[in-house]
């Protein structure tokens, strides 16, 4: 069951040579969803190949650097002729806000558009995972997003079956599955004998822009991998917390409060374009397990068992 | 006195990964304009270095892939302290769609953007020159534009000056800009016995989207350079007429019957992204001096004498 994230662009709020502005590409076994849209990321998505065959679009806020993309995506979409909705989702005021931005001029889309506001909680169910929204602390209203996968059936475990003396076959099929089966000699061995504990699925957590805050370390608790924005190095401090922002440093704390097993910083000032070691070495002092990201990089995320 | 183009987007209404939507910045000694500005434009004036003081930006029409770029830009530029007015140019309905694309969304903007609707005429009047709209015949409003110099004054000759008994210094100056002057005995020397007739300054006409058609031939009246669009190949005539848009072909019809002195073919439909030399091999059976243009491609304009 693949799981892997495509960053788009990793810029904050000015695109630089290298950097583009705001766009996560997260591509789980069949379906494709985006985090955050800014200008350019339909171009992102042909140069890094994710293709275009999006279910969802999730925004974080609407600042012009993370939603201005969506406005041309549409469009493509409609002149390569899809027909079929797409469906997206962001916080207030997005039920009022992104219908002007998706009409916006005088092309008529081929697609229906259907926005889902939300503040917190399940947005998106898919097979075998959710998306969930939980409320940040920007400028505007703003959340992040987890996705979150159901727990995946224990390791069966072909040996205790054996000595239970359940027969190779269909009976392991259903042992695994979670039922009861009944032998030839009218035992009941039931999953929990051979079976073992249910393994958690992977959780990813997008933090969109935001100071560090409660809900994200609550939402990020014993994810995967935790995306957080970096805007800013320890000697912007003030300038983080004026404009709502996090620091590298800031953002490495919120990942090891919640234990995160990965942190990638993204939405670097340009500032940091050119050294964003700078961030990468303050972020370390606090957690080992960390990177800055880059546009075009790709994280292919395993299970953990 | 430097003229400059600097091609930044060369893809017609959906972007590739070599070429963005359309923009075309030029620069004329210490002014700078821009030519349409689709998503990524500001990205792409990083890229290839163009600095971000514009004095003006003209719009040919309202489809998306040529004005969406500036919603952002405006945001960058005012992110980065510009006070300064920056003028629009555009054809109906400029006046009433550009205030809903420059106040989208809730950033507040630190310089104030003056929108000037046009259909025809003089547009823009700089020190030298002046930048002139036509209309051209697409799906919607639409124009094109002539940046048209001044005609400079004549060769000085300073043989003839002398053989007339002017003394070199001030009086050849004199004489340069126009002025009779007179000498010690009494004589008086005009302008026309020593400097030539008036040398043509330098037209640079840019079509925006649109049919081959008569206002475009007369604005490119023995103009040095014709950037025409050529979205199509001959295997498309029916599909340029039906979408108003001109073939390599057209173009360069267009160019021959202009008398226009190089033509440079822009705007393609992706089909051509890998292989633009399909359109300029069609082009050249009716012009010989003509290119494809490409992101990224400068351009100098000498003077033709």
């Amino acid at each position: 069951m693949s799981l892997r994230l495509t960053f788009l662009g990793t810029s904050a709020a000015a695109p630089t040579a290298r950097r583009n502005l705001s766009g996560l590409f997260v591509r789980r076994e069949g379906a494709s969803m985006l985090f955050d849209c800014g200008e350019g990321t339909q171009r992102q998505m042909i140069r890094y190949g994710t293709g275009f065959a999006l279910d969802a679009v999730f925004f974080t806020h609407f600042h012009a650097d993370h939603y201005l993309g969506i406005i041309g995506f549409l469009r493509t979409l409609s002149m390569m002729g899809r027909t079929e909705p797409l469906r997206l989702y962001g916080p207030p005021p997005a039920a009022s806000f992104l219908p002007q931005v998706i009409h916006l001029g005088v092309e008529e889309l081929g697609l229906a558009v259907e926005v889902v506001e939300i503040s917190s909680g399940t947005a998106f169910a898919g097979d075998g995972y959710r998306v969930e929204a939980f409320p940040t602390d920007h400028r505007v209203r703003s959340i992040g997003y987890a996705l979150v996968e159901d727990p995946r059936p224990g390791h069966f475990d072909v040996n205790a079956a054996r000595a239970q003396g359940v027969p190779q076959g269909p009976l392991f099929g259903k042992l695994q599955r979670g039922d009861a089966v009944t032998l030839a000699d009218g035992r009941v061995v039931h999953p929990a004998q051979v079976v073992g504990p249910a393994r958690a699925g992977r959780r990813v957590v997008i933090s969109g822009d935001t100071r560090p805050c409660g809900a994200t370390i609550a939402a990020a608790q014993g994810a995967d991998l935790l995306v957080h924005e970096a805007t800013f190095g320890d000697a912007e401090q003030e300038r983080a917390e004026y404009t709502k922002h996090t620091t590298a440093r800031e953002a490495a704390r919120v990942a090891r409060e919640a234990g995160v097993g990965r942190l990638m910083l993204t939405h670097l000032s340009t500032r940091y374009d050119h050294e964003p070691e700078v961030l990468l070495r303050q972020a370390r002092e606090e957690i080992d397990a960390c990177e800055v990201a880059e546009d075009g990089l790709v994280v292919d995320l395993p299970f953990k068992e």
